[in-house]
């Protein structure tokens, strides 16, 4: 496989620093350029960067001068990964994708775009042919590709083999999501120590909506969206990494028990699980039977990070089933998915 | 008001040790009788408990030897609050009822007895007339009352001014629940810190029955127990004290809007108020207007640790409305429960 | 006793909100203005503070406009608590102490100004006449007065008995400090969460120089500084309250053991124990005999957070003893420690 | 490398769970065979253990049926690890080693029998001839060898470059201990959440004896003890893994200025740098420049949990220098360190 040279905007920040640990020792990309604001342009990205991973800033990146988010300078580049605050990334990732450089972006701002694929590749892979509708470029030389929302990558993952085996009705769900899902500084340590935090501003929207996109049918060059209510709490907790949701579904075909619905999960079959993707998960779906599990501190690391948990898998009452799902926020819930986006968009050739 | 001569079974645990504190100046009780295990009967107090609260031991209880838990040694008190273990609770507390010492028990084993008041003084205060259905002795002088589980009367009191003004068709509910729910030693740091169980064994059955006893109607010297399911998933947070439940209700009426229910909340009068009941809150259900309202290591102390709090009430698409409710799981849920039933007991004359 | 009008400066930040807090119901202070910056001046308290405290916000304060920090603004008030960054104390409490107004700062500013006292009114209660060697006035009614770091604060407690007794020779000392010293929003959670960070900007300098001035003798209006080294790491824990420290202490004369170290402490009186101040605890210094203990999370709020507490006084091979101390950081060790230096300055005729 | 046959005792334990983890794909040793206590002996690994760690059970263990802790049951291995209560471990240690199956422990029993090494490979290999000298069997094939507390060791891997190059007059340590150092269940959480226990008991004497014997010279078949006092203050912190210490010296020698102390530690090489042992650090002793270093959230597992990592090195009033130094408490501070003894023996030849 060719080697290609990434860019990475927002290159300072937390979900920047994770693009940059994940891209260690990548066997497809390299990192060519990092971008950040206009006060860490110029420096080297050792002294512009407040390094917060536990492992050392990489050699490679260390003396790499930090340069302007913009695309001019960011011409010996195959792609760029997006870690942008939504404050700018509107203005920054359309003038890349106008100047011909694919974005593959973790920032909100074009995840409602219905001409920009939404995409979880074990979950909807043929949206990325929504790329050849964006009109960024005569060419179809630069376009924008996002992923999701940290909470909504598993919740829609575990809802993907109920979705096609039963049909959903309905969904409310509770998340439990780790503090490394702010970013840093992010929440100070006095609101959060033997604490929980019932408010997340902006999340339970995009649970709400995000899913509905992801198992959405491609026809005609547009996203059909599925059609079903979620519910959401979105609450914080002190954990370091890992958001963990208590998921409630009623589907629109009922089981005859719970054992199906476990069932379903797990005889469930990732359609990119032959490609050969470097960060693929092996298992992507993995569901506990202790019902103790999934915890966040164990297990948010499984698969490299990059597996979604589902544990205590059981019918109810109200609504037909009633699950734990969780994974890992910053890998699978952003970098770690923008990464595999990214691979998938190579071996689907759109990025060459 | 008289002075009653209280005895505390299971003086040693983690919630005899809270009835001890709770019980430091109280102006209707003393504590004469401290009973525990034959391991620790014959010692003094100070000797046999691992004193956990953060007040240090009161003189008054320090050299109280303890006795054992049989209804012999405890004829000198005019009641018992209990915190035994429901592995010994059944046994013990039908000993003392037998023998014509009230029991006011924090154990489970007896809240299902469709004899035994399973009681929240502010929402079911009537139910105590069961007591007189109770066959322990001939003359009505020993019987038992309960209190509920810690997540089920938060859940209850928030769930009562619905239940009067809607009417409940379903509950969906997630509980993120304080280690101190756990007694002690309790929930070992290497498994809570940093992290989140999503399990706790024996709680979500009690969840979703409890609410449907107290919320029932007393006729005919039985309860009539409401009717509508729960669906309940139960997980534990690295938090000291302060049970908080994510809420999603359907309702049989359903109002205009989130604000009709809020108001319902708010305008709620507890039937107890003008009782002057030591431990009663002034405010038992306080609703939060601030979104990031109510949190377990703000607000669990708030009247001394009897109140429930509620916020973020809105409106949903899947069930008529969520919210957040929160009350301190060894005050309000265990102890102080406890004390408050044995004060509304004393004005109506049951313990006398 | 009179009833005195207070002001407080940087009433919007951590410190601030915990003098409005324990000043709530003071026998002898009413707030009666609060001074932030000018971003919040001019807005009522309520919309210009993030409360961080857990009790709900005082309506006494609700609606109190917020003034600049200029003495003009601030001439209906008897004097000001301090509870200024750094960065801006300097100007303005010497604006206050010139109009006239006198000080009781928190800030670091003024500590080491020969003219002005650092004051733990149970150590060092003389010092306060180095108020009349100040010169902000001609007539002596503007002045400043500081308290110490909340290090050095419960350092110096549980060192003045063994300095009176056997002089102080090196102190070795550790401390194991609270998130609350950093304000709010303070240390970001993901530096604190599960971890310890053994470093703390500027602190150990205080730790170091603060004890010495504290133990200094005052002798024709200077004062002549106690003089021995101390050695100190400062370390912070994800602990919300409760500067905890490890301390080892050679002495000058040689106790026979640590019996007689420990009986030292206990036996020591406080020289304004009889003085009647509202906020003195009743024991300022209490030692422990259960080596456990003092533990920040059980014992930080004793005597309302203004005790300090010892335990594990023992003797050692390198230095003579070793102990535990312990105190409220944000209470004793800042706001509560101000507002007893104000009570006293009252007794002293200083505030009148 | 030949491939040798190891035994764990002891293998339930957390201490037994940690040497099965880090002994899946060792490229020497492979595990034969499991003993615990009678009552799980007979069961098959995955029912006798309550598996914590957070890689799932490895395949090659789960059916293992579990032993009785008898030699005469560990006839197929060719030495064993020792992860055995203290309380057993006397008795167990002393009959594998006189049935001549080598025992490498991480039990404190034999820690301070003159004739058994205590062992860290990179300060004293050459203590292993001590195994020479005992009497367990006839012909030398049955010993045993310990590693030394998880404290000792971060301790005297950091003591060692000063204690060679200025000699040590005495020691002033602090320790922070990670609660995965109580084993399992170990620390109530309700004990140690957003709190500090000061005290842990028996560790402070290990502290300050095991560098002694550990920094010691072998001459004539015994050690020569190393003479300085050691003061030692141990305490509980709310962190995972990773003991952190504040270490203060007085050297015998003065250096000219904290950089040459720094130098020392940094130019210090490890003598057995050089043998291609499978579990030693490429840099057993790191030396941080960014004074927020080392912490153990951050650092503890560098090097797969096996270097010691030091910082803040800088020049005292009391002391000649004071530093933090810190490792992983369960991995370099225990099994870690006895697989890394093993090795060493086997490249030694007593492993055979």
């Amino acid at each position: 496989m060719a080697q290609f040279k990434a860019g990475i905007l927002g290159a300072t920040g937390a979900v920047g620093q994770k693009f940059i640990r994940l891209l260690q020792n990548h066997p497809w990309f390299e990192i060519q350029a990092l971008g950040a604001s206009g006060r860490s342009a110029g420096k080297p990205y050792s002294d512009a960067a407040n390094w917060i991973e536990s492992i050392p800033l990489p050699n490679s990146v260390k003396d790499l001068k930090v340069r302007n988010c913009v695309s001019s300078e960011f011409t010996d580049v195959d792609f760029v990964f997006s870690g942008l605050d939504s404050s700018v990334a509107t203005e920054i990732e359309a003038d890349f994708a106008k100047a011909g450089i694919p974005v593959i972006s973790n920032a909100k701002n074009y995840r409602t775009d219905p001409t920009v694929p939404l995409l979880i590749p074990e979950v909807n892979p043929d949206h990325i042919e929504l790329i050849n509708t964006q009109a960024f470029t005569s060419d179809g030389s630069g376009w924008i590709v996002t992923n999701p929302n940290c909470v909504a990558i598993p919740l829609t993952m575990s809802l993907k083999p109920l979705y096609d085996a039963f049909g959903i009705h309905s969904v409310v769900v509770t998340s439990l999501q780790a503090i490394s899902g702010a970013g840093y500084p992010g929440v100070p340590s006095l609101d959060i120590l033997g604490n929980v935090i019932p408010f997340i501003g902006g999340e339970e929207s995009k649970i709400r909506e995000e899913p509905l996109k992801l198992l959405g049918n491609l026809e005609n060059g547009r996203i059909d969206h599925a059609v079903f209510p979620v519910q959401a709490t979105a609450t914080r907790v002190p954990v370091i990494n890992g958001h963990l949701l208590t998921v409630n579904v009623k589907l629109e075909k009922s089981p005859s028990d719970a054992t199906e619905i476990a069932e379903a999960m797990k005889s469930w079959k990732s359609p990119i699980g032959k490609l050969g993707l470097p960060s693929a998960p092996q298992f992507p779906l993995h569901v506990f039977e202790d019902e103790r599990y999934p915890q966040p501190r164990l297990h948010a690391d499984s698969e490299n990070g990059m597996q979604t948990a589902v544990g205590r898998v059981r019918s109810g009452d109200v609504m037909d089933v009633s699950y734990i799902a969780m994974a890992h926020n910053t890998i699978r819930g952003a970098a770690g998915g923008a990464i595999l986006n990214a691979e998938l968009l190579v071996k689907k050739g759109f990025i060459k």
